[in-house]
């Protein structure tokens, strides 16, 4: 994103152009700023550790243009969930390139990932004597929760440590190794999420020496090699402006030295190193274009947007920062306003005292920065209002990558009373 | 809900044949028990104030199978955008029944209110400015806000007040009604919003003359009658099982008190009064029915359900509490336990210390209270899991009202890269 003359760009192209072609709230995506991420991202790991891969978290952006434009760069793919292994497979992966790290499965879900033989990473001890029963992979890893974890976004999107609701506990996990081993499992590897949205490389290297100390004890105790230790994501980007950005090569010398020492210390083979990040990729790289629909002068002065809670669901769900700029104003005085968006509850009202331009008015075009991961992939239809278009930016051109939805996609599942059905058809051929 | 013999069922079909038929999680409502809500809460409001309507708020609950059984039975349906009005228009209903409280509008939901002839209920003044250019209805309504407000949600859902987002404020009501009639405007209805699941009558009673001491001054100032008095929703349920019922009689005994006593005593005609609820009419008669998936035994114990943070959404964002019953275990010894869906994220961790049966065991059924409103209405894909199915129990008769989504759906509005659309079609034809 560019402002020249208080002009606003992405990838080159004038927001305004994008907002005449495509319609507001649209999300937009920077499909060179996609690839340089990862690409710095992998320049650095692998500068360290040339067997270094990445496995791209699908859940935070499942568009498969956007998947496709790193997969297409050698990662792989992190799948949550069956569908997202199918999402994997459409971008024409095979099992190996693709990590299943689901979280309480059913056993429907361990069969279809050892029907399309992905890399299975099991959360539990639980799981492994009811993946047993439906057949055994050849590779298994397990998710070990190393008793710590912090998170940048919230609370409760600490995703490691007691609070946690995943991952193998550090006493269980030889145990684990050895159900798989005794079963007549030999190759193994072994993961761990430490955070979400982590801005400090020593965290990266504390957590990942507990997880390597755990890891360690079990190579030596069952005499097995670990043919990858995936670190999981939580590669963090600032979202306010205050915040320092993740060292990016410290971060991933001190992994890399970490893994390189403690594995040659104890001759051991080295593994491969794997991540998974996906907001350190696609979240600084994808924008929503949205408008002032409206302004209030009440109990105080509130800019009222199409960026609703629904199109963006971070500010309402985890009190999420993103920051906003105003197209073509973005010189002018300053103010401090409130924000909302047009959903009928006041959820939706983002926050009371944002620095704006004080000549904000109805029909300005905004740009929310930051929205590329957790944005569209939470987004939902609420109190009729439905979901954006995706657009995605390369070579100064923009292309469309998803449609808005329509009145027709609120019905579309539904099983409609009979009576109404003409007039159901009526409103479609009218719209 | 019945629970006889630990056998649970909704409206006398039994749970477990539900399950097997529709599979889970999938959302159920009492058909017999939406409609006796309503009827309730018709009775006890005509018993007092003849005049008095029920205009549904279909944000909460938009299965048109749902709305339609509330139509049938005399409601109008509230309005929250353009396509909430398609869908009231759907249910056949001409626009005196549609109310349109929108948010923050933009010029096109103005626009397509006014061609659509229903009652149009303004947010702010502004938009009243904005209105004109375009047209002008017969008959205009504003929101006011009191400058007081109450949620029994969490703070976020507190709609009136003055750190809600809604309404004009008090000091400018009399300004806004005026330029309505000044424009030659002959017909006027007034709105509020008094707050959100709130359990105690005497609140309802206080902002009611709170909103009418507003607007009689307006009445005596601008000597204008107002046809009609849109008292708004907020009618409550108890989530918890220490809360106590809203006392619905003492409730529309108040409000009707109020308004008769305030308009004779000024020599007013009385206004029809409007309130525009939807939790308590569909809020106790939604269920979902859920499956245990795994049980993890690590730092604490914990239940993972397939009832998802993106199935039903209210304890992610509002830390709200829904009951939740183990079929054929609720009579067995009980046990503090973790509560978690199957997102991968500690958002979706429900709780740590739900009383819950100590046999709970993998493939159990469960069923998760209170779901009805806001329910399916707010839920969403993510991490590749997909929005459950609803069906409508009546007459002990279990029917489809909502296909669940698959994986097509996920993909349905993407627009996909050529290099990849056969894989797609393989996976599709797989399915």
């Amino acid at each position: 994103m560019k402002i020249r003359d208080d002009v606003i760009s992405i990838g080159g192209v004038p927001i305004s152009e994008i907002a005449e072609k495509y319609g507001t709230p649209t999300y937009v995506y920077d499909g060179e700023k996609i690839i340089k991420n990862y690409q710095t991202a992998l320049n650095y790991a692998r500068k360290y550790y040339s067997n270094f891969d990445f496995f791209y978290a699908i859940k935070a952006c499942n568009n498969l243009q956007i998947a496709n434009l790193l997969v297409k760069n050698g990662a792989g793919i992190d799948a949550a969930s069956v569908n997202e292994i199918y999402l994997a497979k459409a971008l024409g992966l095979n099992g190996n390139k693709i990590m299943f790290s689901g979280n309480f499965l059913s056993d429907e879900d361990l069969k279809v990932a050892l029907e399309s033989d992905v890399l299975i990473n099991l959360d539990d001890i639980s799981l492994f004597n009811r993946l047993k029963k439906i057949g055994l992979p050849e590779i298994i890893c397990f998710r070990v929760n190393p008793g710590y974890g912090r998170s940048n976004v919230g609370e409760y999107v600490t995703n490691a440590g007691p609070n946690a609701k995943f991952g193998v506990h550090p006493d269980h996990v030889v145990e684990a190794y050895r159900l798989a081993k005794q079963s007549g499992i030999k190759r193994f590897g072994a993961h761990m999420m430490p955070g979400s949205c982590i801005l400090d490389a020593d965290y990266f290297h504390n957590i990942t020496e507990m997880l390597i100390d755990i890891i360690l004890k079990v190579a030596l105790e069952l005499n097995i090699n670990f043919e990858f230790i995936n670190l999981g994501g939580g590669l963090g980007i600032p979202y306010k402006n205050n915040e320092t950005p993740l060292d990016i090569d410290a971060t991933m010398k001190g992994i890399s030295d970490i893994i390189h020492n403690f594995f040659t210390d104890n001759n051991l083979p080295k593994p491969k190193i794997l991540m998974e990040p996906a907001r350190y990729f696609v979240g600084n790289a994808g924008y929503i274009v949205g408008k002032v629909h409206a302004i209030k002068n009440s109990y105080s002065k509130i800019i009222g947007t199409d960026v609703s809670m629904n199109v963006l669901a971070r500010p309402a769900m985890y009190d999420a920062y993103h920051h906003i700029y105003v197209d073509q104003k973005e010189s002018d005085p300053r103010e401090k306003l409130g924000l909302c968006g047009q959903v009928c509850e006041n959820t939706d009202f983002w926050c009371k005292d944002r620095d704006l331009p004080e000549t904000i008015d109805v029909g300005d075009l905004i740009v929310v920065k930051d929205a590329g991961a957790y944005g569209y992939s939470m987004s939902y239809q609420y109190n009729g209002r439905l979901r954006p278009a995706e657009v995605l930016v390369q070579n100064n051109k923009t292309v469309l990558i998803r449609s808005r939805e329509k009145f027709k996609d609120i019905i579309k599942n539904m099983i409609l009373p009979y009576e109404i059905q003409d007039n159901v058809y009526a409103i479609l051929n009218n719209l």
